[in-house]
């Protein structure tokens, strides 16, 4: 009878017929025609295709024979609602396209509804391209738990805390307060979501502030976000200020540690680096906004020497302008090599990491997701190799970081539930949300 | 009598109903719901959607209402058959990738059958991602030829010539002959194909064999294309040869001029830009190629304020590793900026031209093709702009430049022939080719 039970506990509700799974699990070589086997929302096993199965009534089967079935991607920094904005400033100088087109058409447009609809569309988008796991901030951030939970993403989201008059937070004062709250508000809502804090940068948080934010989040349990050195004026900022380095001020107000994320992380010295290090707190590398914006390269491959955790990111869509983390994922092994000048730094492997294990790392949820093994959420994504730029197949791993697209990406599964089936979308309604941000994107000036 | 027939031939045969046209002819804005017209291979005319319309008994229409419709790419720079080493060599020290990996599978793989299958799988691939002319070097560029007509592209096919042993031509003594023969054999062969010769580098190619290439191409009235200072070596190797730069050095031996296409151009000096400007050779930009190669990087704002032509190039798939110009836009655009550290630079504009009207001057074909004009032949892609990366769309220019895939690229029109329709290739046999080209890489040692 026990047996019986334990045999009925192991039958999978899904399987997934994997022509080539990479599991990103350490040290794991791809394995050929293996089936996938998930219940509820967890991986139960894998098993070769004529291994033994235990007998279901009702199991869905996803046929990947021809395709590459891996985890699906994490999105460790992004605005997602700022995806209304895409393509609304590009080419500017920094100060023009900051302070004359975005914080403007922020204070206009940015309410609960247009984060409502923005971060659908960057749900929709992401999902489309493989991603099944983001770290979110931004303002009106009730709106985004809205939308990423109606996606069925897994997200932290973080509400943004930022010194200045702020979208939903006209009194600065009032920050903190509304971070509270939202903490509080959306600490136990979904297995899926955890809320955060986004202290928007050391030059514009207050100590104080930063501070405070920190205190909230270790209360919580919960990751703090925050903008570190992407530029050099704001290091030299910093300076003139503190007298130390953003990382060495950062220190010693305390909140280094493994639940600070750090995101673009590129003026540092060595010094920094090895503080960081030293503190396990998370860095995020972002490195098509860099160059889009001129903010600088960060220095990955001697982050990685010392053994920081990083995680790869999209920013929001005004300096990108698109959530496809395979072109980001391309672009970063690429910046690594003709930065370092050195075609073997950040290699295929390395990059591919920082877009799963890493940042399921980044997001503290490492033992939960970002490689396929026995026992973690079932956070999949297949990609359809039946394309002439995926022709012939050599090495899987640098096939997907230099050859694939998003567009590859077939199926998505978060948790255990297919949000995109054959390039359809299962949680969310596509027109709908292209319809509702067009209108949007109108109001603001587009053109269609 | 005669108004009839001037009427009947100014008939369409085919109308492309456009949402969104962007002409990319100098100084135009882009236009809305306009028509346009084509007979045969060429553009007769672009009309208001209210327009009166002549008459036509058979006239196909491609309903582009919701899209945005443009010139098709240029890539000014491929070795189309290597898409057979797609992910052969990744991640590997310069030397090693080359002189162990590359060059021997090149010696032991290569012959007219895997570059006539390599060839054609590339033409797919730039069907697929929007690109209607390309400039290919390689050897056994006889099937080159056979593979590129069978696809319909507009191409500039040009035969190898290198003073080494290479695929085809053992005997170095004989890679002119073998030039010669190839330029008398494709010269009119088609109005599609223009043949001509491709020095591999002054590094591998003496004097003696660059001149007397450059001298049947000026017979001939065909390019001569030649990789130029793609590395610090190459340049340290000519000047300890020669006591001079690279551009200098070909400077003496006389090819400079509007005829050559010189492919990388990254170790330049200020000297050596300006006598390029000064002989108007054209330059083709690889940024992803030399990144991943840690090559180095481009002065590409520095030749453009000299008023050089540059075009946009993918290299081969084993140094990039797919073939789609929509994201070298957006890496060339990038790469601009991070390394001038000036955002404004490499605008979406400078660089969709790069891709375009540049890449038909670097051609010399711009009186042909690269832009949407009247009697200018039907070179044309529609892209579909109903995904969720495109929306809302302020700046059609910046959207297919930082947002856009290769896979938004609906339908495919070279010299007014349908290539691709609703993404099926109606010239090539996708099954065919990836079928042939999986058998090949097995051969080499691929996975699939």
């Amino acid at each position: 009878m026990n047996k019986q039970k334990e045999m009925t506990g192991l039958a999978p509700d899904l399987i997934i017929e994997c022509g080539l799974l990479l599991t990103m699990a350490d040290e794991d070589k791809p394995l050929k025609n293996v089936r996938l086997l998930i219940q509820g929302d967890r991986i139960i096993d894998i098993k070769g295709r004529d291994e033994w199965l235990p007998e279901s009534n009702k199991c869905e089967t996803i046929d990947a024979k021809d395709s590459l079935v891996m985890p699906g991607l994490v999105n460790s920094h992004s605005h997602a609602a700022m995806s209304i904005f895409r393509g609304y400033a590009d080419d500017l100088p920094l100060n023009e396209w900051l302070f004359e087109k975005i914080f403007p058409a922020e204070a206009k447009y940015i309410n609960p509804d247009t984060v409502y609809w923005g971060t659908l569309l960057a749900c929709v988008e992401m999902i489309a391209s493989g991603t099944t796991s983001v770290i979110d901030g931004y303002f009106y951030e009730d709106s985004a738990v809205k939308a990423i939970h109606e996606s069925g993403l897994r997200a932290i989201i973080s509400q943004g805390i930022i010194d200045f008059p702020a979208p939903g937070i006209p009194d600065p004062l009032k920050n903190l307060e509304v971070g509270k709250e939202f903490l509080e508000k959306w600490s136990d809502f979904s297995p899926l979501i955890t809320p955060g804090l986004f202290c928007h940068s050391p030059m514009t948080c207050s100590d104080r502030t930063i501070s405070d934010a920190a205190r909230l989040c270790q209360k919580h349990s919960v990751p703090l976000q925050i903008h570190l050195s992407e530029t050099e004026e704001e290091v030299e900022e910093t300076i003139r200020r503190t007298s130390k380095r953003p990382v060495n001020h950062l220190k010693e107000l305390g909140i280094l540690g493994p639940d600070l994320i750090a995101a673009h992380a590129i003026h540092l010295d060595n010094q920094e680096i090895d503080i960081l290090a030293q503190n396990d707190t998370k860095v995020v590398h972002i490195p098509e906004s860099n160059m889009k914006l001129s903010s600088g390269t960060a220095r990955v491959s001697d982050m990685l020497k010392k053994g920081l955790t990083i995680g790869i990111g999209t920013d929001g869509c005004a300096s990108n302008n698109n959530l496809d983390i395979f072109q980001e994922m391309d672009t970063a092994a690429k910046l690594g090599k003709i930065t370092t000048m050195d075609p073997t730094a950040t290699n295929a492997e390395t990059v591919l990491r920082m877009a799963t294990l890493w940042g399921a790392k980044v997001m503290r949820l490492d033992k939960v997701t970002g490689s396929i093994e026995k026992g973690k959420k079932a956070d999949i994504i297949v990609i359809d190799m039946n394309s002439p730029h995926l022709v012939p197949l050599y090495n899987p791993v640098s096939q997907i970081v230099y050859s694939a697209k998003g567009s590859d990406v077939r199926d998505v599964i978060v948790n255990g539930r297919i949000l995109m089936r054959d390039r359809k979308f299962l949680s969310l309604d596509l027109e709908g949300i292209m319809s509702k941000t067009r209108d949007i994107g109108r109001r603001i000036g587009s053109r269609g």
